[in-house]
């Protein structure tokens, strides 16, 4: 099974808060944190919890880029 | 200037493909590689270019999880 | 392997037009036709052909309603 | 009045839930349920309910797709 | 009709770029200028041109907010 | 600090409202309004509050087109 999201990192739940409609899940992935906010069905479902291996997986026209 | 995207990770870029209306940049960050997909005209008022220090930025709602 | 975005619908794609950067992808959904922006490197990695059974992908967050 | 997105699906509205900023509406599209969040106030403004005539609207730039 | 996303601004297409696969497209709402990425279909369907009354739409969720 | 996001405009907050997991920001920019749904955790640590002034950011592939 692949997906076209060109974007699929190996990581490690930190935190998860549950809300009325959606949750937001903070994903160690290397030495960086990454934030995603996706429905509280959703984690329900997969039964997300600290601690987890997971994937967070971005598609890449979401994607931008800063130069500093 | 501080922005509300949560996701904001610093690399350098690996690769840049100029298309006709989009631009495809290839950021290494960490020990991965993110995909981008900017407009042709971003690539180029930044003067994007191999070795660039730059940072990826994804606003949280764009990130999904995957459980493996 | 389980993602969380909402929509995962089967399909088959009845058109795919590859361009410089970008690759546009047509599936039959039930009795609906669902386009799809890809980059053209997932299109061409997947080896995405008109026949292919496919799921479409969509995340919750990226659906609005109209109302007539 | 016509809008740019490529994919505008017929369907009827068979639940909706109301949170403090977001709402989360499940569609009938075909045989396929099309999951959406949009803000709290689009959902009261259009006054959504279930049994409602909608079209789900997604930009094909926001559509994966998944090869088995 | 009335559709869920929250952003509907009135302007004028001020200049309009077609590539193989995507079109750009730059609208002046206001004092300021609005780009858009579309599908080569969607601008060519809606026949597109310099001086097109239009609006531009996007949902919420994909506006950030900077803080100077 | 430069941004690949192609639209960046100045505005002010005209209101605000904070819920568990996500905030709704509503800015001016010229005479429109223009609206916002980004975490909660980024509303507070940036302290957006009411007659800030503020940016819009918005990635050019999240604009739509509606020719009425």
């Amino acid at each position: 099974m692949a997906l076209s999201a060109r974007n699929q990192l190996p990581g490690t739940i930190k935190d998860i808060q549950i809300g009325d409609i959606m949750a937001h899940v903070v994903v160690k992935v290397g030495s960086n944190l990454i934030e995603s906010v996706i429905t509280r069905n959703s984690a329900e479902e997969l039964g997300l919890k600290k601690g987890d291996k997971v994937r967070v997986v971005v598609k890449s026209t979401e994607v931008m880029i800063q130069k500093d």
